[in-house]
């Protein structure tokens, strides 16, 4: 019987939110020196509380800062900071250290490989791709293809069907417990929680419903769990 | 009294429509390897025929190309063509090797430079970061500002007014006739055009008109000229 191990990607495969610090870092730098009459610490508290207001998909961050502090928007500090903000990603941009290792491990000891992820579908490739990680995987299942987001079942479901495997035989790996963990114990797959730890409340509630997960803090450790 | 010279960006100010098919090549070829079933002049082919239906500013030719191929899309292909597309456009681009010291020269007699480019602000802003030219202009005005494109007289009335010049002291450079050139004598700018031929009708067309322009081949000359 097919084996397989379903991945999150973002904060599960590589520090997503690290590489995107930085990158906002330097292009709030490279704006500042442009003329953005800002601190550095002042820029970034402005601009993480414009991407919490609208979101991390938005893709006008840039043009909601210089109206707020000019406004107006800003074309050329909008464009400094978003070809700073991609050269600096993508400049970076690599997987947690002993992520493709554990990945070829998985792969030698026969399991299937996939992601399911909430995103658009050419997004998460393109990540995959620029990771370095893309020929790992066998199938990756967005929330663009499923029509509805982790943790409905229906993604997970999705998955199992187009890797041709059973819930009971497959395992998701991911750092959101309310995402990538309750959504695979809901339609019969093991969970491990990676990058993150299970607050109070969460302990409380898969002790009441007696659901069992492993929790790494490091890729790796699925090597001695699978 | 102030002397303006405005220039268009597109394959005056660098070989736009190179480097694009350098990295459109490039992208194809890459999806080739990764299995789409086309030889590679038959891929270039197909996709100059979607670009030409879709447009050049539309973001999905490769969606469109895999869908004709495949009869449905393949993100993983899309993707690898997206990375490979920029990753070749913004790693070769560059000015025409003439352009940096053409617009120095201008500076220095005293020319106020601005752009005046059919397309979206912050993309055109874009285009001079990467090449490194956008310390240069005074002013960059787009038909995303306008409301209209070039050659409707309004893109140039608002260039000229953000400028603060008259009709009269200023120049526009650009290769193409019907859009930069017309639409420049129409409000009593000078024109010149380069890397283009006139063709005979336009040659016939200004002469009847009595319209005066210059044609060069090169940016550089524009020294002898201005």
């Amino acid at each position: 019987m097919l084996k397989a191990v379903f991945f999150d990607i973002d904060d599960t495969l590589y520090d997503t939110s690290g590489f995107a610090r930085l990158a906002r870092k330097a292009a709030l730098n490279v704006m500042i020196d442009a003329g953005l009459p800002l601190a550095s610490n002042k820029a970034y508290t402005l601009l993480r509380q414009i991407i919490k207001e609208k979101g991390s998909n938005y893709d006008k961050h840039f043009n909601v800062l210089t109206r707020e502090v000019f406004g107006q928007e800003k074309p050329l500090l909008i464009a400094l900071g978003m070809i700073t903000y991609h050269n600096v990603k993508f400049a970076l941009l690599r997987p947690f250290p002993k992520t493709p290792s554990t990945l070829i491990n998985l792969k030698k000891k026969g399991y299937h490989l996939g992601v399911i992820s909430n995103g658009l579908t050419i997004k998460q490739w393109e990540k995959l791709i620029r990771l370095g990680l893309h020929h790992f995987f066998d199938e990756v299942v967005t929330s663009d293809e499923a029509g509805v987001e982790k943790p409905d079942e229906r993604i997970f479901q999705l998955a199992l069907s187009r890797m041709g495997c059973r819930a009971g035989k497959s395992v998701m790996v991911g750092n959101k417990f309310s995402e990538d963990i309750l959504g695979a114990v809901n339609v019969g797959m093991s969970a491990i929680l990676v990058n993150s730890e299970l607050t109070e409340s969460e302990k409380e509630y898969i002790k009441k419903e007696g659901i069992e997960i492993e929790v790494i803090s490091n890729i790796k450790d699925l090597g001695a769990i699978l």
